[in-house]
């Protein structure tokens, strides 16, 4: 569920006043995003998404996400278009949170993807990179090699009630980590989460990418990493090797990795499994009292860094020199 | 939040080709209701409200429901109105479970209900009685005397957990209602949880009514004590008799309430708030671990029962004869 603020409609109807896209004729809450408050907006002019940026979100670094999102639209990337009001703003405040109204996009996220779905996000993955190439914003990677280890420190006492011998594998990965983390990879806006769930087809096509609220600036291999761990193995933990050949060379049609990017991969990859094995772990951890929102198992990517773990080479993941 | 079965795209898309409302473009849980899965779905040919009725719901009853949508929408009430499909049908299976598609209905309820939104309600409460009263499906209400008894029977032993003497205290009312509870006032289809959140309003009228799924056969003056309980109270537990005086002669604008109806209304009202109070109480002692929906405290009605209780004619409800 994603409503965590409530707003009245006194309070909407004001805030809504302030763009020029006539008044309001319906607000639903949206049970997608764990993150903020999301909801369906229908006014005069058409259909929208608001969103009101709950706590976790870090109020300065919303102005990063807005002019990205313009940024790639205007690039022609399928995205959530920031509608800006009669101040020139994308963003504003409503019921005491910062918000925003976006343009709604059609499309579905795909449960089940193929190679053929792994594939198009490759191709998106490499668009979205080229796009953001000239995106004069900055964002440091918050949940890269340091934050990890951050992330380590406040759970490793307990990691084990979740896996045997858990945090020991943990503190010996973050120091192989540590050790080979590639330096001066090429890098720029990268989406940092691009999961099943942020991907939207119509009718057998991709139409469309949200949730830009991890990008930051990072490798783009590492960036493609991410996608692999998050759309490439299949529910019995097995990497699905076609699916990862389609998704790289979806990519390499787009963008030709570097000779540097892809004797990174098995390492970027690692990572990538550790960084959401991490924040998994945390939140499994941590769930309050009459948490609305289930933790998602940290177990899949313990398995998912136990196969990178065991690779040599990229060509395991499905690069084809 | 309100999405208890997930639906896979080719599902959706074999049960959308059924109807003749163009391609499916967008699928999004709405974060409304308790009792089912809400989708908005957007089409080719517009906006709609996609239901997949879950365990809680009697399949057998779904006709009635959507039945009296379609009744009421053909005699100008708005409320949502039942898509059929090719087949003519209003009803049919999706994901394992009953579904349909209802038209969208624009308007926003309203969080803190003033006296003419009162008297707009009460006055829509009429028009419901009057428009059903040549719909010939029949259903039992099987939250009314004999409903509250058995509900009772359930947790009586536990009830003192959540007030001093609730458990006797409830005893006694039942015992009252059972020897008070009035015969053959007029009655015919009433909506029976005509509550803030099952209304909208839209530019300051109203604009509709939603959520018919406890819809029966019962006397029309108990609907109208329903909805008195329901919008009629101050977060205090004070009875507003500026809101009460509001409402009843909104609903008899439309419809004139008869003597007997009059005479009876207080000890319907005690009937509305123990059948809200008793629910309110199985769900307070019943939530399952790790529930996703947060009951509703049952004292807010254990106060309204009182108020009722100390009251001796309907004049101190708002009736100005």
């Amino acid at each position: 569920m994603a409503v965590y603020t409530e707003v009245s409609e006194d309070d909407l109807d004001a805030f809504v006043a302030g763009y020029d896209i006539g008044g309001v004729l319906s607000l639903k809450g949206i049970a997608e995003g764990v993150e903020n408050s999301n909801y369906l907006l229908h006014t005069e002019r058409g259909f929208y998404i608001l969103t009101l940026y709950e706590k976790r979100v870090n109020e300065a670094e919303l102005p990063f996400f807005l002019d990205l999102l313009e940024h790639l639209s205007a690039r022609g990337l399928t995205c959530p278009q920031p509608v800006k009001n009669r101040a020139a703003q994308a963003l504003g405040r409503l019921a005491g949170r910062p918000a925003a109204i976006v343009t709604f996009l059609d499309g579905m996220w795909i449960k089940k993807p193929d190679a053929r779905q792994c594939a198009a996000v490759g191709e998106a993955l490499a668009k979205l990179h080229k796009a953001g190439a000239d995106f004069p914003g900055r964002r440091a990677n918050a949940l890269s090699l340091d934050g990890w280890t951050q992330l380590f420190e406040s759970v490793h006492a307990r990691a084990d009630q979740v896996v045997p011998d858990l945090s020991a594998a943990i503190d010996a990965e973050l120091g192989h980590l540590h050790a080979n983390w590639p330096a001066s990879l090429p890098a720029g806006v990268i989406h940092a989460d691009l999961f099943p769930d942020n991907v939207f087809f119509l009718g057998g096509k991709l139409s469309g990418l949200i949730d830009f609220y991890f990008a930051c600036t990072d490798a783009f291999a590492y960036d493609l990493a991410i996608t692999l761990n998050a759309w490439c193995f299949e529910t019995d933990g097995s990497f699905n090797i076609t699916k990862g050949l389609a998704m790289i060379n979806g990519y390499e049609r787009v963008r030709r990795l570097e000779d540097a990017e892809v004797a990174a991969l098995p390492t970027l990859a690692r990572g990538a499994a550790l960084r959401f094995l991490l924040t998994r772990l945390v939140d499994w951890l941590n769930v309050p009292e009459g948490a609305l929102v289930k933790p998602k198992d940290p177990m899949e990517y313990v398995r998912r860094l136990r196969f990178h773990q065991s690779i040599s080479s990229a060509r395991e993941l499905g690069l084809l020199r």
